[in-house]
């Protein structure tokens, strides 16, 4: 398969190849367009949901654009579709022009950094630019960004539940094939520590993680040196790095054990441990009793991984279980919990319970055309108040209150003044508002900032950046928003004046 | 980032690594082993579940296999890797045992063709080779099959419950990034008839499908010429492919009027429309209404493409609800589902309800490097007796019924003669067995075949030969396994032979 045709500047939908060639024909492929991505729901589990979101996906979204051209390769592939008359689909004229116009810079991009937590109807990155490039941009910039918000959003719920505990990332075999890349690095923005994906973890500069499966141990039994052997092999090769997985046999009978004969040995010959890892059972009542067990032969500083099936509600019940289990076990369950490591696969790579993010990309105000630069505003009605797009050109301001935590993502026009008191409006239910007083203000920032995909970044710095960003904003953020279950809902609200533009634009497609 | 390095020979779990280099220590790397993939459980989708899977993936997986090389880049990668005491991880000489082997070409693989019916815990594809090589495929491996066979299963879902509709593949901006080309492939594989996917279709060999999305409307509006100026302006550019997005102010009252006006103008210019497309609200009620609104103006002919949310379920209820409510407008349900086609996107594209299978990949044998060539079966235990791994080398069998219908998946030693009568051991409960007289038996077949990843095959010809095996397999399938909700359980069997094996090593395990 031709990856470079197939992720080139062609990694889009046929609509928009469709739509852009009208706007060409029309005269209106470099009118001004102004064209918003936000989300609008926050992923719901089923049982369990999100009550904030980690943005993520930026800086790849930004390399495709910087590398993709509309090249002759490309449009080679388009003059060949023909539509059902047998007629090319796509004239020379608009071809010439995607050559002439080559790629994306003309796009003015503004996007909140990766890491930050973000909220639905919220503009997350704004494209400004000729609208048939911009037209042009959604499916790859919707694809890039969908994906490793939706991921990074559940690692910071995996993470959370962890509760300090370190996790990491283990998915890539039962991942979305090559979206297996991609799910690791949104899982280490969202706060995994480490991933066991060998060539992404070099590529971002992270050291990979992993030691051995259950077939290391079938190879020593089917060999005749049974478990233990297939441990002494280990220990052998990696004495300062051994971290053995017990539960191929039997964890309590054999594993845990046989990891402790290994230990011994490594520290009779100047080496500690590592730690032990299980994979099957019940983790919460394993972990107790494997901690025990180190703990009575003098290992009290191995590690703990867990893994198998692991997402925030598990984590969340193995940490309650163990709470109360291990002092039916004479264990400090402060103890045992503390040399816990989460290792997170499938359920965090797929998002499982919610496996897309419904990001989407709409066009909110288009230039007159008429030279004076007056921007019109642009909306979709819908059935659904929910669903109506907010027209015009906007800011994203986000208000800290007293008590310095983030209260409110407002939605203001590009050149309002916001006022004092400042009134915010539901964004979808008229004469609904809240009112804050100057003093019930403590701050406010501006959450869109300029994006500039041709300039490089470092991919190890990128991600540290954005893990440090979703640190940072989740200790402003309401504990309530955090909870794992049914949490609070944050507000998101029009300013005075994108209220006032909204109902304008409405009334007036009304009419027509 | 640097793809050449994520998505090359270094795509892969760290642990594979680490185990290899101990087999290399240890003089097993080159030990002949035998390991197989398969699946454990159908998908669950919650409220409904799969009964069958459509094998996919294996011809991208051969293309991975035949390009990826442990290259110098990738060896200076692992060279890299310092342990916590600042050692180097990787000795230099498994890294050059690892340069001399080179790729993946000494392993011998056996395989399920792509598109064929399969189920759980039968060996989907079967690697036999150097012990070390076997492993370090097995993260790759995974991750290009359990995909594509999860999608390719999902979408084959879909396109049943359209019963005989056509179903377009839409799913890309919400997809899981570049899985996007992997979900995209394997919906086609699974029976859909096309997909919006650019790049990839024109890779594949497909044409892309797509008209126009709602911002081409608004663009309109927001330029003073409203929803009829976007259609006239899309017909007057495409006046033989012209289909129209019909929902963006208000389908009933003025997107189908709008369309039916257009449409009049193109006939009289002596064109015929493609038909109409509706992306939200009732999408029954409104498939009945303007199925009813266009015969009424003298378009018997258009389709209705209907898209949102679109699976399995959705699908289905929507034919249901057509048979009941069409009569009440006078309309024949079978005429207006006989002009529908389904664009199914992101519940598709990411196996909503159930995104990932559990595909796995064990050792069943290794050889007992007596150079007689003798096998020693392998097996991991579990607590579970469903998940204990069927061990020793064998073939799989598909056994037909009287009736022509497949009805027993049999799994039966590599050297094993099949007796008469024929009996079928349950995989994992003793003493449940089921015969087969020679009466009952009118075919049987061999699934696996031979694979060679360095057999290039064209692109579009493997998606069609797969689309056609599925198409095959589901009509010997037995109508009760293919329900949407609630499948009848198909049954996977030992043979005598492959019973009795896993017992007396199971025996002999637990006496270890």
């Amino acid at each position: 398969m031709d990856r470079s045709l197939a992720e080139g500047v062609l990694y889009t939908d046929q609509y928009q190849l469709t739509m852009a060639q009208l706007y060409h024909r029309r005269g209106l492929a470099e009118r001004p367009a102004r064209f918003e991505h936000f989300f609008r729901r926050y992923p719901d589990y089923g049982r369990h949901q999100a009550g904030y979101c980690v943005n993520a996906g930026a800086a790849w979204l930004a390399e495709w654009i910087r590398t993709v051209r509309f090249d002759d390769a490309s449009l080679d592939q388009l003059r060949g579709h023909h539509n059902r008359d047998g007629e090319p689909l796509f004239g020379e004229d608009f071809l010439g022009w995607l050559s002439d116009v080559g790629d994306f810079s003309s796009l003015r991009i503004e996007a909140i950094p990766e890491g930050r937590v973000v909220h639905p109807n919220v503009p997350l990155t704004v494209v400004e630019g000729p609208l048939a490039l911009g037209q042009l941009l959604e499916t790859s910039l919707l694809n890039h960004l969908n994906f490793q918000t939706l991921i990074a959003t559940k690692a910071s719920r995996v993470v959370e539940a962890a509760n300090g505990g370190n996790v990491l990332e283990f998915g890539m075999r039962r991942a979305a094939e090559r979206g297996a890349l991609a799910a690791s690095r949104a899982s280490l923005i969202g706060g995994a520590v480490g991933s066991s994906n060998v060539g992404l973890s070099h590529a971002l500069g992270f050291t990979p993680v992993g030691t051995h499966a259950h077939s290391l141990v079938q190879v020593f039994m089917a060999l005749g040196e049974g478990e233990l052997g297939a441990f002494r092999a280990y220990a052998d090769l990696y004495p300062d790095d051994c971290l053995l997985l017990v539960d191929t046999i039997n964890t309590i009978g054999s594993g845990i054990p046989n990891a402790i004969t290994v230990f011994d040995e490594l520290r009779s010959n100047g080496h500690e441990p590592i730690g032990i890892r299980l994979d099957s059972g019940d983790l919460a009542h394993l972990a107790v009793r494997a901690s025990a067990m180190l703990d009575e032969a003098g290992f009290t500083e191995p590690i703990i991984v867990l893994s198998s099936s692991l997402d925030e509600l598990t984590v969340w019940q193995i940490l309650n279980q163990i709470t109360i289990e291990a002092p039916q076990y004479d264990q400090d369950p402060n103890r045992v919990i503390a040399r816990l490591v989460y290792g997170a696969g499938t359920r965090m790579a797929t998002s499982d319970g919610a496996p897309s993010l419904d990001g989407v990309y709409k066009l909110v105000a288009i230039s007159d055309g008429g030279g004076t630069g007056e921007w019109e505003p642009a909306i979709k009605l819908s059935d659904s108040p929910a669903k109506v797009v907010n027209p015009g050109r906007k800011k994203v301001w986000r208000i800290h209150s007293a008590r310095g935590t983030a209260t409110v993502d407002l939605l203001a026009l590009a050149d309002e003044t916001l006022g004092e008191p400042l009134v915010l409006h539901h964004p979808s239910t008229p004469g609904v508002t809240r009112t804050l007083t100057a003093g019930q203000v403590t701050g406010r920032e501006e959450l869109l900032e300029p994006f500039d995909p041709w300039t490089v970044v470092d991919e190890h710095e990128a991600v540290e950046a954005g893990r440090q960003r979703r640190n940072a904003d989740l200790e402003r953020l309401d504990v309530g928003v955090r909870r794992i279950v049914n949490p609070h809902v944050y507000h998101v609200s029009l300013s005075e004046g994108a209220w006032r533009l909204k109902h304008d634009v409405m009334a007036r497609v009304d009419q027509d």
